[in-house]
């Protein structure tokens, strides 16, 4: 038997330059791959051995098998041709970020357990406020801060927790929700919100879902006066989550009036910009987070269109201190004299699992190699192509834009009904040159196109727009 | 103005193998930096540009202030002198699982977003199943199955989720928390548990924390009498979670004796083996699970001892349903055939977030990295290591073991009492040359010593109990 299993370094490096040139290639070749990948369910799993193997097999052969079995079950959000749900993008200098990441293995759940994990987090957060333009309270030397969470659903569960605690001084958080705190967004919010509420057991019958008005933006007249009803009905209002750029149409709900209205009735205002918040590196675009100094907490992400790989999602608050007073616990075998100085942040207390990896590091690389400029340049791009594919769509006459996009996101349909924008979805996806994905507005049945992978370039939008086309014209043909 | 910022594939592939030589020489070299690292707070920050750069760097730039002004600040979680806290080891297949998933940037919310992320995940969960001797409930094919999550907990919120679903019918999730339900755990648990109790809106006034035994272990009489006082004080008994190696000196819950109690009350049973869990790809560790077939649900962490990156938590549960029925929310833009069709998971509804990384490819490349053989030889190895430094510490007069170690962790002190061991433990890890942590058992302040890390051997061992003999005997003619 031998005396060690492990990989040696050298090994180590030849497999990893592989590695490195393997994505190298792929991301050349990945728009001549079907984007949704066209397996059945259960092909892949009947591929694979049934039993786990009793002696370790060279790294030869496993890497042939990613590439013979799995590739084949991957749909490729890497793909310039990738215009489904929101982009899920990356980069160069992410990924090699991500590799460092990875082969430091730290832990930053405390300050003390790797320092730099935690500065760098709390710096390059810093950093964004200015990028972005965002209030001045969110910067960590004021009264509240930034942190790296997986995704914006996990930060509006740390917002509604934070919310539950100031608004019952913490009575939540010692002897339990009592079924009478109430969370209000729109119909068209993210269904990470209704989860959330659900987790956090406040119920999910309390949460309001506001009907929208014709642009699919919360109503901050009908918010105010679903306030107003259940705190006649004794209940207490504890939360509102608003959208800057909401999932199915990019609608920006009104945050200057939704804003006034929570300061007013002290609750807390949570904004959720998952996806349209990269846009404010471009000043042009700060217009649509116009009132986010109302905000208690905001969430955006690195991860879908700021070239950074998930998971990497920034959640701000503007006063730290309900946050972690409902998060923090500290049992002794964590104890240790940075913490108990008060001199440090320890992020545990910012999230809700203990550990977390050192994901400032792959943000620090993107900011520091394209520089704002670099950012601007790209978001710009991508706007401007879908903005472009709009003018496109609308000068077809049998097509329709179904709502002005504000930025990167363009939702419309053919004008032949629901049941034909199905097919045409269908057989479009099924065809591998393109994918995108799908919403009803107004009841209606509305395909998607999202321009915000990295190397989607004025091609591969001309491409798609006559794939849709095509596609349209065979379905009005074969009957469709 | 360029007309792209992004980095050229050459460059990346230049610098990509820079990245893996510089991992390659980290690993090489970490052991002779100082484990933990003796930056002061403010300091790496006081070193940044205030400001995010407006133009791009060159990434050379980049990688130099990477090593400059961060490497200092690292705590050295993959030095073979890192006996702190527990592991978070890594190996060479499981940092190229990573790069290859980073490269990807695939999404696995749905079985349809990238159906080889989904299936293989179950794949390699039901491949765990065998290799530990887990209950045959947990397999995918069974009621129950497996999944991946970032940490123990995130799988205990999830676990509390459930049973708090299932005790109430759904009510909870529906209606809210009302305050009536109760949760139990020993005072040993992790804190996690209790954090979990908080956010899912319980009240963690309403989780009870057991006293135990002489070896740290949750008395099932002591549960059961709980149970029925909190009963007949008319609370709904919800959640028992123990736990199989707890974080302050690896004591084991008696599993038979809960779960018997557990069943007959019809109450979620949740054991926790986060770093633990590991020991039974040995035939003859996995006494210490023995009453895990009485379990809901279960977690472990790869990303702890089975040289697997974090993140990598498994969770499985004995009997899905409940666990979907609280975390399934299906928007308009997430609909499509594979999920109607019922034939296939979507992960999303096994977890809190939405979004996923395709995490399941470096636990595959582990597994067929080292095959069962491998990580047998290797968790032996460091469970001996262990128990030799016992030994050794037994026999030393001024040193006592506090608790027989049934594994890897190892928990000791000096007899010199409280003040002595805490100087003791400040002076060993200011050394640089080896670092480990503290908890408190019985009231008195132990030192910790877990053997975990991928790449100690038998002279990191005997290394770090010379330190702690000269250290202390250093101490001791200072008169500490």
């Amino acid at each position: 038997m031998p005396t060690s299993y492990h990989m040696t370094p050298e090994e180590f490096r030849r497999h990893g330059h592989a590695i490195v040139d393997w994505i190298a290639d792929y991301h050349r070749r990945v728009e001549s791959l079907p984007v949704l990948s066209p397996v059945a369910p259960g092909q892949l799993q009947a591929a694979l051995p049934a039993s786990p193997p009793r002696q370790g097999e060279p790294f030869e052969a496993i890497l042939a098998d990613f590439e013979r079995l799995l590739l084949p079950g991957i749909t490729h959000w890497q793909s310039p041709r990738f215009f489904a749900f929101f982009p899920a993008n990356t980069s160069g200098p992410s990924l090699l970020g991500e590799f460092l990441t990875a082969g430091l293995g730290v832990q930053g759940m405390l300050w003390a357990t790797s320092p730099a994990c935690t500065e760098l987090e709390t710096h390059v957060l810093d950093w964004l406020v200015d990028l972005l333009g965002l209030p001045d309270a969110f910067r960590s030397h004021s009264t509240g801060g930034g942190v790296i969470q997986d995704s914006a659903s996990s930060s509006v569960l740390c917002a509604i927790v934070a919310a539950r605690e100031r608004t019952t001084q913490g009575a939540a958080s010692r002897r339990g929700v009592e079924g009478r705190l109430v969370a209000y967004t729109s119909t068209q919010a993210h269904s990470s919100v209704e989860k959330a509420v659900g987790i956090a057991g406040l119920g999910r019958h309390n949460l309001r879902l506001l009907d929208t008005d014709n642009r699919y933006a919360l109503q901050p007249e009908a918010l105010a006066r679903q306030i107003a009803a259940d705190r006649a009905a004794g209940l207490q209002p504890c939360m509102v989550c608003a959208t800057v750029g909401t999932t199915s149409s990019n609608a920006v709900d009104p945050l200057p009036e939704i804003g006034a209205i929570c300061r007013q009735e002290n609750v807390w205002l949570h904004v959720d910009a998952a996806m349209a918040g990269t846009a404010a590196v471009c000043p042009e675009f700060r217009h649509l987070q116009a009132g986010l100094e109302f905000a208690d907490s905001y969430a955006f992400n690195p991860h879908k269109w700021m070239f950074t790989n998930f998971d990497c999602g920034c959640f701000y608050v503007a006063d730290r201190s309900a946050l972690i007073r409902a998060l923090s616990i500290l049992p002794e075998y964590l104890r240790n004299q940075a913490t108990q100085s008060g001199a440090v942040i320890d992020y545990r207390d910012w999230q809700i699992p203990l550990g977390r990896r050192f994901r400032a590091l792959k943000l620090w690389f993107v900011i520091r190699h394209y520089g704002a400029e670099g950012l601007q340049h790209h978001i710009r791009r991508h706007v401007e192509l879908a903005q472009g594919f709009a003018r496109d769509v609308a000068a077809d006459p049998r097509f329709e834009v179904v709502v002005p996009p504000p930025l990167n996101l363009v939702c419309f349909r053919h004008r032949a009904g629901d049941a034909f924008n199905e097919a045409l979805l269908e057989r479009l996806n099924r065809s591998g040159r393109l994918f995108l994905s799908h919403t009803k507005l107004g009841g209606r049945f509305v395909l998607r196109f999202c321009v915000g992978q990295t190397h989607t370039e004025e091609s591969h939008v001309a491409d798609a727009w006559r794939e849709i086309q095509s596609a349209a014209e065979a379905l009005a043909h074969a009957g469709g």
